[in-house]
């Protein structure tokens, strides 16, 4: 039994994208110009507004998307000779345009256009969905825990939470919503996000002796190895003990204090004042312990500096997922949907504006056609949400940057009204109008 | 920037592992003997058991786990030449017992203890619980939708909803919990899974001309290349006309019909009448969409062959992770733990039984100290529930394939008392005692 680790995307696909395409290789139809968009029918409960994440690993897990022989002896279980010619030669040529990596996105929004053949379009489902229903709930989550944060540190740890490989790109995700910083080493070699970490109780519980614990051993060590801008964990015994131990060892230019259970806010305050009593004046206050974003916004009037954040995001504190579809919307320049209930879906090539106001508040999302001209507008600005991603399959140049990304996220959370914000449930911040 | 796809294993790590082997090797406490043990707090709320998953993909992760070049770039920038001199020549030489993967769980079981000196055993937590916390959680969700099902056909069809990578491991949990099948290409390579899949909407509509939709023509085509025993897709637009013609176009022998929209209920009971008034008498019925286990559950007594379960399944319904936590236990022979609010531990090496009743039905848990012997029970059977899984960093010969431990949760699933089998919210099965 091997692991998943091969570089090629290719199996990362479901069946039933390889039986139709065997299906339509052989009844000719494989070759019929499609369109396939992605989007979400709706946004998770009570969610305001999403956040789309992952574009830039999608295009990465394109270009390893082929079928070299130990991906065709999987598809040669049930397939014939014609469709494993057809994938040993495969390469994606099509177009695909989307929203930027970062762009806030609604019910409904064209999030991403595939365009090509019917063979080489519907190969890529599974793979788009799943790295962008997967990216964009971590993103979207991670969001609302940065606009609750107010402007203070965020750091990301909820590796151990969610699946191993999930990991870094849920470090990555995190970071493009506004994160600081993340425990995860693999998200620091592959995304060049800033790392973070120093100690766990492990540390201090390793130095207890047969005559009692010896937390100041543990502090002592850390700080000869880490510096005194480390962060000590105070509270694997007392945590007045801990924090007293804490500057009795480090002085008062220790860099932060760690607590991860107890009461944080009230915790927070005594510990705050007990080291402005120490003259521990700027050794920062980093609390962690099953956050989300709620807690977090709890926490806002405590003195709290930083915040280390776990389980919630890794799992998109109750939105483990984005919901996203990838739906066939149009045929040789037809328009195509299906018709059974409560699944319906608008046919046809699409694009989006977004207005806003002058002030830079937005106010409406409007879907329309390929190539239909938005109606003019006096008192709004529009602006496309679409961008070239692909080009006969290959990546355009110019995209943006993780750090673009993340600034776009920044700046989307500052263009949306005020009640789009709020934490509670609610209604999208702004409606999608369709005019197609 | 680059897709998170290396072989090594050794960055699925937090930083603070790192920081905290490279303190401990300057102060010489490397070197202790240590345990480390997995368990889980608390079952997720109302859940009645857990099911240990990963366990195998464990196993192999760990003979990867190892620092080469490219992985101590991403170390030296906040570690010193000790450590990376240590990680240089590291592999795990300790000793690892556990449950077997497949064995139920319940609140405080230790399901793995990890024994070695401090350095080797601290930079194993994130790796352990990122994939024990994760198959866990799907292969405990996943056992639930076995039970609802009572017998009729699971298949897995999740992968669009979760991390690309998470996929293959999902269905392995899944397959492991007692599905049939997955729609997972690379779940099938990886781990010999069935796979499972015929078409989607857009195959239907890829056939739509422009004198309007042609059904007949989709299926036809479907038949030709996947022979009379596929799936047809017969909810593109009206599902009883969907019916008729797939039948007018199969004949009676046709293998199966999905419906994967509207009152699943009603329709299922509508569809298996019509087939069955049209002469398709053994033509199964497959239901999909939005099936978690009480849908599963309520649909046990309409005329259903199989489920195909996605999102439920992959997001752990409800509970996208195990809980499972990683710590440290026993320094040099003694017991330790933290004495934090809210998060004691307990301290010391643990071993645990299982006494069940003559008739098999399980009735506690006992949690015993390492080497202490169980009370003597007249009326129970006393199983022993750590098996050794790895002896001087070498895996032991003759673990537990992928199938037993399959039969291991069938047999889990037997053994509960009926109360664990509910659905709804409740207690956990049996009682966890603890008599060390």
């Amino acid at each position: 039994m091997s692991t998943p680790l091969r570089a090629a995307t290719s199996l990362l696909t479901d069946q039933y994208e390889l039986t139709m395409l065997a299906a339509a290789l052989a009844d000719g139809s494989a070759a019929r110009d499609c369109s396939f968009e992605v989007f979400a029918r709706r946004l998770p409960p009570g969610r305001r507004y999403g956040v789309v994440a992952g574009t830039a690993r999608l295009l990465d897990a394109l270009a390893e998307f082929r079928f070299a022989e130990p991906e065709l002896e999987v598809v040669a279980a049930f397939s014939d000779e014609r469709t494993l010619n057809w994938l040993r030669e495969f390469t994606f040529g099509g177009d695909i345009d989307g929203y930027r990596e970062g762009e806030l996105y609604f019910p409904g929004s064209p999030i991403l256009t595939v365009r090509g053949s019917f063979a080489e379009c519907v190969v890529l489902e599974t793979l788009i969905l799943s790295i962008l229903n997967h990216d964009s709930a971590i993103a979207s989550a991670a969001a609302r825990m940065v606009s609750a944060a107010g402007g203070r540190q965020l750091i990301e740890m909820g590796s151990r939470r969610t699946h191993e490989l999930a990991a870094p790109a849920s470090a990555r995700a995190a970071y493009l919503a506004g994160f600081d910083a993340t425990s995860n080493l693999e998200a620091v070699r592959s995304f060049g996000i800033p790392g973070a970490g120093t100690s766990a109780h492990a540390f201090t519980l390793l130095h207890s002796g047969s005559d009692g614990a010896h937390e100041a051993a543990a502090f002592r060590s850390q700080i000869e190895t880490l510096g005194l801008g480390t962060t000590l964990l105070v509270d694997t015994y007392d945590i007045a003990q801990g924090v007293a131990t804490a500057i009795e060892v480090a002085g008062p230019e220790l860099g932060a204090v760690r607590i991860d259970s107890g009461d944080l806010g009230v915790m927070a305050r005594q510990v705050r004042e007990q080291l402005d009593a120490l003259g521990a004046v700027r050794t920062r206050i980093v609390v962690s312990g099953d956050l989300d974003e709620y807690a977090i916004a709890a926490l806002r009037a405590e003195p709290v500096d930083s915040y280390g954040v776990g389980t919630a995001l890794v799992v998109g504190s109750g939105a483990p997922t984005a919901g996203m579809v990838y739906k066939l919307v149009e045929v040789q320049g037809r328009p195509v949907a299906k018709r059974s209930s409560h699944k319906e879906s608008r046919g046809g090539t699409k694009r989006a504006v977004r207005l806003s106001r002058r002030s830079g508040t937005i106010v409406e999302e409007l879907v329309l056609r390929a190539g239909q001209d938005a109606p003019a507008q006096e008192a709004f600005t529009v602006r496309d949400l679409q961008i070239p991603l692909v080009r006969g399959g290959k990546p355009v140049a110019d995209l943006p940057t993780l750090a673009q990304s993340r600034e776009l996220v920044a700046r989307g959370l500052i263009s949306l009204p005020w009640e789009g914000l709020k934490l509670s449930a609610g209604e999208p911040a702004i409606p999608t109008t369709f005019l197609q």
